[in-house]
């Protein structure tokens, strides 16, 4: 599968918070790797035949090792490639930050988007239920410079990509800001100081196309 | 929260496979603990405090650490508490049982109990896509004694509980055998072993009471 023993090879797709974690992580690690695009519109025979359970990006090839699922892909990059560790050695504090990133994939992504597009119990319940939702990270973060101490970790990865970078675009394509400063202001100095941070602009998807992107994706989920 | 250094509490639901791979894990390493039954249709304050997110079982404390999710408890454990290990020492091996308990909670789970129950698109067609999602394990368990290798581990008590003990219990009261021998002779192999071991014996719900008990869930579900 892979092209020399070490060979690293990732399927992702450009606007996915679940691919540009990944590829943050192998930045971080230093680790070089073939970036494979995907159009999850059409899935390659190649996805289909990697992740023929989930049939979704990012999948990792390593030395022929084929492994879905974001948490997963980073937890084992961590494993792999010991330089700039993400994930914190304290088995507790290990847990809770995998707590966290289910939080955020399983709770925030899906209230925050899909429940916001359908406002089926109307459009400023919706928001609500979510800044609800997004309050638990606000008290996260305080007292803290990064979800990972001083230094970007696994928890500012999953968070970073899935909600600054991917649903506030959303929102914002909607005219609403998500997390607004004076209700969030914890949230904010942790969004300013990811921009700052190299391997975390180097991995996000252009703004305004995302925009545009999750445009398109709100009105296939509003027909739906 | 705990009596003493080194006490650890439980607060589970007897028919829960989530609570009950737990116990398993914790009679394998022989970790003494205080098991806190919970009514989930009337959730206690207890329960409502220590897991305000999510608002299940189970939820392990130990030292005043206070830790929510399956998967998460049981890797906890397994670092914690060093003997018997469950968990692949390999990264890549790790990672792979994490998908498989992935898979079996997030797809085969509702697969194989909602989709029968509501049977939308007609019992016979659930049946059969929970069955096609139940042969990616019948495969992955053949040539191999446990999914854990020759020892019960991490992989074992996830599906153990969930499949054997818990969903095919809820088709038996339905009249259906969900994994007939001559379609899954691994699984009903790996099964028997499961059955010959102690600590699963102990740890599985009674079997006329777990039926009942689904029926019940069962009516709830499709009248929802």
């Amino acid at each position: 599968m892979a092209k020399k023993d070490g060979g690293v090879k990732l399927l992702g797709f450009w606007a996915s918070p679940f691919s540009r974690r990944v590829e943050m992580a192998l930045k971080l690690k230093g680790v070089p790797y073939e970036y494979l695009e995907q159009d999850l519109m059409n899935k390659s025979p190649l996805l289909l035949e990697l992740n023929p359970i989930f049939k979704k990006v990012p999948v990792l090839v390593h030395n022929g090792k084929i492994l879905p699922e974001s948490h997963l892909i980073l937890e084992y990059i961590d494993q792999t490639w010991k330089n700039n560790p993400i994930l914190p050695q304290d088995p507790y504090e290990k847990a809770m930050a995998f707590f966290w990133a289910k939080f955020v994939d399983e709770q925030v992504g899906p209230t925050a988007f899909k429940s916001v597009i359908k406002a089926e119990k109307g459009i400023e319940v919706a928001i609500e239920e979510a800044r609800e939702l997004i309050m638990f990270l606000e008290k996260e973060i305080t007292g803290k410079d990064l979800f990972g101490g001083k230094t970007i970790g696994f928890l500012d990865m999953v968070v970073g990509s899935m909600i600054p970078f991917c649903l506030a675009r959303g929102w914002e394509g909607m005219g609403i800001d998500m997390i607004p400063e004076e209700k969030f202001p914890e949230l904010n100095r942790w969004i300013k100081k990811l921009n700052e941070i190299e391997i975390v602009r180097e991995c996000i998807p252009n703004r305004e196309k995302q925009i545009e992107h999750m445009k398109n994706v709100a009105k296939r989920i509003k027909s739906a």
